[in-house]
């Protein structure tokens, strides 16, 4: 038996904004950041829980908070009860009587229930010695399926039927194990397209990225429709027509105006339009769909979809052609493995969104567990990749051939390096006090 | 010219769940509070802009700090640009680069939003010295139609046309308005069906109410079907069948569940069922509507409807028969109007939310509006009641002959008394530390 002692939460910056990393149509200037979480038990093994909840740079003071009100739900449980009737903790810490009323299920307190479940993961596996995918690989189908709380999509997928699609693919399991071990999972690049690079950089990275042996490229557009014509027909210039090409307006458009636009763009045949519009409007991803599908172009959404009630009414109303999950948005492993499963019913491909901080160190492993236990498929699935801040987590991704190398390590990838949980800090860290110091910053 | 010189914030809270007042299915224990904000200027005109959002007790603190993080876009801003190009500021409110990730739009960024936005629609109708109401009846529809944030509407609802609404209504508006002052806004009560009480204590309440005049009552349920089926009973041999009854079950169920749940209380004859499921589910309600509208029972939402993009999916899918605005949910009265005018479109009543702390103070105002200028109709229009910590407040609301007496004041009554405001001031207030020391809660 081991007892929760502690849960320390920290706010980790990074002052990507310095050099236009990750400007899109709606967050010119991020910074990328977490609120992150590391859990301690009197195990006596050593082993902690890391876990994290992406953000942006301001607000994230307010996560840490969440992080810090929803603790007391944790400290003192044993992990046996927890790990023995997960979806009963994941409900309770997401239905707390009084907090529930800021989500629920949505927004701050989700991502802090995130960056919590996040870490409790991580600590499991670590526990029993194996990389996150191949836990969930090697659960029980009745286990796994008991760590889901099924409320408010039992009309759309049960607990038995969640059961029977896990058994299914029982078989040819390990065919598909040692083919993702071989070959590693699929993966495309968004580090060419950002917003705020200059025609120049987007040209070297391009070439960089074919040198690489990268045969998709995702393009932001969304501000401006000249510019983007500009912008995707340079970047096919580049990588031509036979590579991939997918566009991301990160919501900035109507209904009517994502249409509009994507029939001018259509010309570079893009893949899908992600994030044409708000998160939140199913029925208007629904409306996109229709209009666009007929032109050979999907409607892919998912990384500020709240929680696996909007997914599940994206994928019921035709909305979704391409389901973006997220590792940090919805409330941890739990809940994507549910939305993993609503996809797979829907015949829908999972293509997890990544890059931020850390967010490429935990999707690769929620990739391969649908491609291995649910859809069995590698047909239109691809995982999205982004080459920054890697270097500061303690077993940091690997691609090869323009693919992730599956994680051996035992764990979700996610635990930091103790440097970087130093200096990082924000606002106290060396790093901070440092651009502080040379004015790059305001210290707040 | 003005300039805001300071936003204040204050975590408040009442300690309600000593005796069960607002307990339900999913909140059994709520501790009314509020994140509470106090805007200055250097008018010199002494008035202060006063708002709050409503909050259920632990989680306050969250919202704190997202309202400190969210102040500085207020600071130092003129009032006259802020008011000038409303719509304008609340995008950049709401549309913060960095800070929308936590949201956008929605939990404890949007609940924070509300609180500062309301405090500036109480500073606004102060200095034009007229209650909130007024204000916005008197406002030309363009200058209105130009605070609302269009965005993610405007395949429902366009501005020309939300302006063309307003105007159609300005024939007769003077005779609604002479109408609502002798007579005020219908009122129902949620005081006697609360899941904490006894049976004594709601056929107590029940009798007390009808004494008073109020003939529409509602009650909770969801927790316990038979026990729901028992005091549905009780309550109808109070009221008789000639009174109206409604029922809400505060989210506990799924879609199924709902029904068949539903399908047993009809014999109560409820005029609606409130939050049967997921807030988030527009397509869920829609399935729920779709099956119990032939048995005469409507679809009751909003008070966790977090958006104007959730009300306009549940408006598009006819999952809401009354849509029940709240005024602390949304990002203030500039997107309350927006909803108002979607279901004013589709032709849905408004049956504004209230109760909580503070609550009754706000839609007052809201529901005299939509009378006045916007729907023109009190067919099936009624708003919540329920009588906590109006006596915290310096102008509290009045209730006469089961209907809400127009506000006469300048603002939008949210202003509360300075002694509430000191002394219930969490953990540190006068109030708290008396209970802490009585032992009748924890210190933090």
């Amino acid at each position: 038996m081991a007892t929760i002692t502690a849960l320390k939460a920290y706010d980790l910056r990074f002052p990507t904004s310095l050099e236009a990393h990750g400007s899109d149509a709606m967050h010119t200037d991020p910074d990328y950041s977490c609120g992150y979480v590391v859990i301690t038990t009197d195990a006596g093994d050593g082993l902690e829980g890391h876990g994290l909840t992406f953000t942006c740079g301001r607000g994230t003071e307010v996560v840490l908070v969440a992080i810090q009100s929803l603790s007391f739900l944790l400290v003192g449980k044993k992990l046996e009860d927890i790990y023995g009737n997960f979806s009963g903790f994941w409900r309770a810490l997401t239905s707390e009587s009084q907090m529930r009323w800021i989500g629920p299920e949505k927004g701050v307190i989700h991502l802090a229930t995130a960056a919590i479940v996040n870490a409790l993961w991580d600590l499991w596996a670590k526990r029993e010695g194996k990389p996150l995918w191949k836990l969930l690989v090697d659960m029980e189908p009745e286990k796994l399926v008991s760590c889901i709380d099924f409320r408010y999509i039992s009309d759309v997928l049960t607990k038995e039927e969640a059961v029977e699609m896990l058994k299914k693919n029982q078989e040819g399991k390990a065919d598909r194990e040692k083919e993702m071990l071989e070959k590693g999972y699929p993966a495309y690049i968004t580090s060419a397209g950002w917003l705020g690079y200059s025609e120049d950089e987007i040209r070297r990275r391009c070439r960089e990225g074919l040198a690489q042996g990268w045969t998709r490229f995702k393009v932001k557009v969304g501000a401006d429709l000249a510019d983007d014509v500009r912008r995707c027909g340079l970047i096919r210039e580049e990588i031509g027509w036979d590579n991939t090409m997918m566009v991301d307006a990160n919501q900035r458009w109507d209904v009517q105006e994502s249409i509009d636009h994507m029939k001018r763009l259509a010309e570079f045949k893009p893949l899908w339009i992600e994030e044409p519009t708000s998160p939140d409007d199913a029925l208007g991803h629904a409306t996109i769909a229709k209009a666009l599908n007929p032109l050979g172009i999907g409607v892919a959404t998912g990384e500020q979809c709240q929680n696996r009630v909007i997914f599940k009414q994206m994928l019921q109303a035709g909305g979704l052609q391409f389901c973006q999950i997220d590792s940090c948005r919805m409330g941890g492993v739990n809940e994507v493995v549910s939305v993993i499963l609503m996809a797979a019913k829907f015949g829908v491909p999972v293509c997890p969104h990544a890059g931020g901080v850390g967010l490429c160190q935990m999707v690769q492993h929620l990739a391969v567990f649908d491609y291995i236990s649910v859809s069995a498929s590698l047909d239109n699935r691809v995982c999205e990749f982004a080459d920054h801040l890697h270097e500061n987590f303690k077993e940091a991704i690997v691609i090869k051939n323009a693919s992730y190398v599956l994680p051996k390590a035992a764990g979700y990838s996610t635990e930091m390096k103790p440097e970087s949980i130093r200096d990082y800090q924000y606002p106290n860290g060396a790093v901070w006090q440092q651009l502080f110091k040379e004015g790059k910053f305001t210290a707040p």
